[in-house]
């Protein structure tokens, strides 16, 4: 059995974090901890999990972590991960770190947008967690960076339209929608259920952090520099990420030649649903689930390609592709506790 | 391993039927039907369940079912099931009837609220499936008539402190609150999101068929006839079930000895979780899961026991029950492909 | 024109306050406050409002509003209402206070649930504005201690019928359901939209401290002290109360005289709704709007009356009634500002 | 006082209609027809309007409504609008038509999405009632084609930029999202509730009816024909719809241009509200109103404009809209009866 702690286990991805590993069948959940909760019954914060989860939270200390565990995952704030980082790798640990510290290539893209990188040094060896795309080199990997929810729902039906050039990619435009859990577990205004309920709206327009996790993505498969639109919305609802990416065809490409790509692609990845050409995937068919549901049509009046995709944004978009990455970092099955049925409704 | 027919697979209780017993570790699904959708795939219908369930649906055959099933369940409107159990029987299979016709022992109250019994000669050998209750008669069942949503959630608090005479049992008052998905998959006024949304309200008032089930269990254990008070709700939410039910304590009985019975009784049930005193349980917690969630408190001023229960309408108060009917039946587990983690929110 | 001051702006009730207030055809709005948002235009808290409050909120200084003003409104937490009512009313101003600290007759009770009462004189003058029932002495009061949205909701159906000895008030259950706007403006857990959402649960069981306001009312109706059971529960849902309340009818009266009662103590009431027998109120149908509607049935199998009650919490359960009470306390229209036509869905 | 007829008064935008105008001060509702509901009184169908609207369902008899009325809406299905429409402007009355049929100048583009044109003489003197842009014919008009509630949602952001050439109008791209109430009254899959809960999804992708009424406006404004890209999602929530418009700037084009051509055009309009850039406006903030808030951004990274609306798919979105046509028809005040304060929450 796999020991796996969980450092920032109170949070939203935490908590999907601590589900998923208790029942995954090939692995011992061995540390979690919370630095506000330190003490407290982790079914104390989570009566859902009263009988499945009988560990207090314990403070965030690494040294103590690594003594116990074989991987650790990261699920703290950006600039906490990094902290810990050198420390669990040199004490021979596998990570995966949900936060972005590990997810650029690029220092300097990550420093506009975040904050000086204390370990910078180690952005080399981090492997970008999307399971799908990267995979060769997440089995191969120590650190990964686990992706950001929406990096992942846009990245997954564009790069291999992208990689095999049958679109053009600085046409990107990502209308995307997230449900309220992907602002975590604060209480703010922006949770409140008086401000969300009867409510949608755009947010951080023309300034979300992961535009340039998207934008490096693409610009690697391109293998240019290339700039997209990105809009993040706020849909009433708890979980759930629906994205519609709009995008220029390559002269020539054609709808069975768009088909073709994405299920040569997708074909034997276990994770990924491919719906006929004009169905639209729907959050509700992801809800708890690891898959992201990929639909996409030519529009007939302008000739866009237009993709859509569902995830789970607590699970595909943050912890259940951690553990899909852990799973192959070990050789373990892909699927591994992460393939329950989904519930209908 | 078993195998399992669901006759009547594509309403709500049938949907769950089939996510559980997909994942049953000892079961096989051999048929699902479906009147409305035969020659479907199921997962047209449910696309969340795409990958998970192949099936298409088949006509409702009973005798099609039986040659291929060890155990059927029968999610269909009331009167449908009793047409279909003597030949399932007959077949020497087990059945477990999720409509009301095998819920009653007394013809006259099953008939004055439903319809005329057409197989009335079964109702003596029918056990009323509430597992915590009446788990002895369930292993030796080959007919179970599978509680409804409502009365599961009242009874489970109530019947252990009637049965230990501390409570008065004609004082009960039992209100109660369902989510939409017990109003069925049909598409009605009662079911349309903008009659729903922002919209609290009683319904059935004095009227609802739930009534009589409640009452002969309560009758049963009370060992005398009793009436009751039930007013059912309507909550904008897809699953989960609370009832709050009011109820006079004994002379002489307190806190400590309510909270002893009720420890004595569940304690060794894996799906009662029962609660400190004064904590309320909470739909959230339990839903997708077979768990009853159980609170209680005595009220200061009054002096009037408060017990409270939630449960997941469409599990514990429909198909996760019918499982874990079935596995009693079988000698199984009894937690057997319904101990999944849940989910923290 | 009655120049009216809102204490206390931005917290839900005070938002309602400036809404209807901005609509009043008898008012204008001379000050509002908030500590919080002092110097911050009213529109950039709550944009809907843009074009129709064009005011800043100044600080909580009841000098300088007293001095602009004809009327208060105070829509604070409870103990710094009673602070500032003696300057207030030495001005020469009348009234209406939202918080419970002029709601009691019993300083006691007052004191026992809440804490010293530093203005116990006051207690007398002020009027409980719970206009159906004490109508009269409120269009003479010059302090109306606006009652609480339960309260309001439990006491309307059921004091008539307490009042004519219809009903054993030692009998009475009131079973509560708030939406969300009634924990207030606050980001907590409490109101975090995913503990909300598909989540129904009881809160303050046997503690809530509406209980003693629903009673004393009840006892000075019954003309004895009498206790009851009230046990409050959160919907997911922004506005909206709905009260089933159960209690045992007296020897003799039957549903005639019951609805009899209501009728004629309703029948010229402008806000109250009067239902036929079995029909339920759906929070839907008052939302927004200053009803209170009220159903009801006797239970025909423990000849139990079960009244019912929906209102808007924010309106008919703070701050229309509060309205209403000025309108009554300066002459004007009892439905000024109050009877917009209100939304069919 | 006008007389007015609302034909299809049982429908969710005839219930608006039914609304606004039972609340207008120069308008007496003469006649509301359902053929459904017909003999019904109107507040059993809507009981929020009990004490409001005291007419029954008439039948839908044009000729009858004729003689009662001044001015007629029609909130009917496609095609059954304009079998009535010459009967009525014959009689003398002006009409105002919420459905398709009257929305179009091209007989073709009608007919390609619709069906045969059975009126197609009276196109041409039917106006497009999008009061912001085509104010002026609107004022002569005796017909009108009231916009759908996505054009309007759309075009009122976009066409002052297309008309100013500061946009290039054949890279536009609108991503929009509904409320369910824009699904229409009917139970349907697509209405249920559990369909929709937690569910987000794209419908209709390249195939909506309202890409070529789009479309025609934006043609129009350019002076050469344009396609555009169109998407529509679903949100659960009732009321409300945002649409995010992704559009090219014009060479030379900056955002201080962008600012002033919005800022004037829409100076003088009382029901559009400009947020300053970078604000993204929000449906709960318009909900129940007849406000367009618009917001808009320049994207750093690729250079694009970003254009955000939200409306009340059902104010603004239909019956709003069609009464603020009927008061410019009129010569009545622009706002008359649509400017109630708009609700906090």
């Amino acid at each position: 059995m796999l020991r796996a702690a969980v450092i920032g286990a109170t949070g939203y991805a935490g908590a999907e974090l601590v589900r998923i590993l208790s029942g995954h069948p090939d692995v011992a959940l061995s540390v979690i901890t919370s630095r506000q909760h330190a003490g407290i019954p982790y079914d104390a914060i989570y009566p859902a999990l009263k009988g499945f989860v009988n560990l207090d939270c314990a403070d965030s200390d690494p040294a103590a972590a690594a003594k116990k565990s074989d991987v650790v995952f990261l699920a703290l704030p950006h600039k906490a991960s990094m902290a810990m980082v050198p420390d669990l790798l040199n004490a021979g640990l596998r990570v995966v770190d949900l936060s972005a510290d590990f997810r650029f290539s690029s220092r300097d893209a990550y420093e506009s947008h975040y904050q000086v990188h204390t370990c910078a040094h180690l952005m080399d060896m981090a492997v970008y967690g999307l399971c799908e795309i990267y995979g060769d080199r997440v089995a191969a990997a120590d650190l990964i960076g686990n992706p950001g929810c929406y990096p992942t729902s846009v990245l997954l039906p564009l790069l291999p339209l992208v990689k095999e050039k049958m679109v053009d990619p600085t046409t990107v435009i990502a209308d995307c929608k997230s449900g309220v859990s992907g602002a975590g577990r604060e209480a703010t205004a922006t949770t409140h259920f008086c401000n969300v309920n009867e409510s949608f709206k755009a947010y951080k327009v023309g300034g979300h952090r992961h535009t340039p996790e998207i934008e490096e993505n693409i610009s690697r498969c391109a293998g240019r520099p290339v700039r997209i639109t990105f809009v993040p919305h706020l849909v009433p609802m708890t979980r759930g990420m629906e994205s519609t990416v709009y995008v220029t065809m390559s002269p020539g490409a054609d709808e069975s030649q768009i088909q073709g790509c994405l299920e040569s692609h997708y074909r034997s990845k276990p994770f990924i649903r491919l719906l006929p050409s004009g169905r639209s995937p729907d959050t509700l068919h992801v809800k708890g689930t690891n898959f992201c549901d990929i639909g996409w049509a030519v529009d007939p009046g302008s000739g866009r390609l237009i993709l859509m995709s569902a995830i789970d944004n607590l699970v595909k978009g943050a912890a259940g592709q951690a553990v899909q990455n852990m799973n192959l970092m070990f050789g373990l099955d892909e699927t591994a506790g992460l393939y329950g049925v989904p519930f209908p409704l």
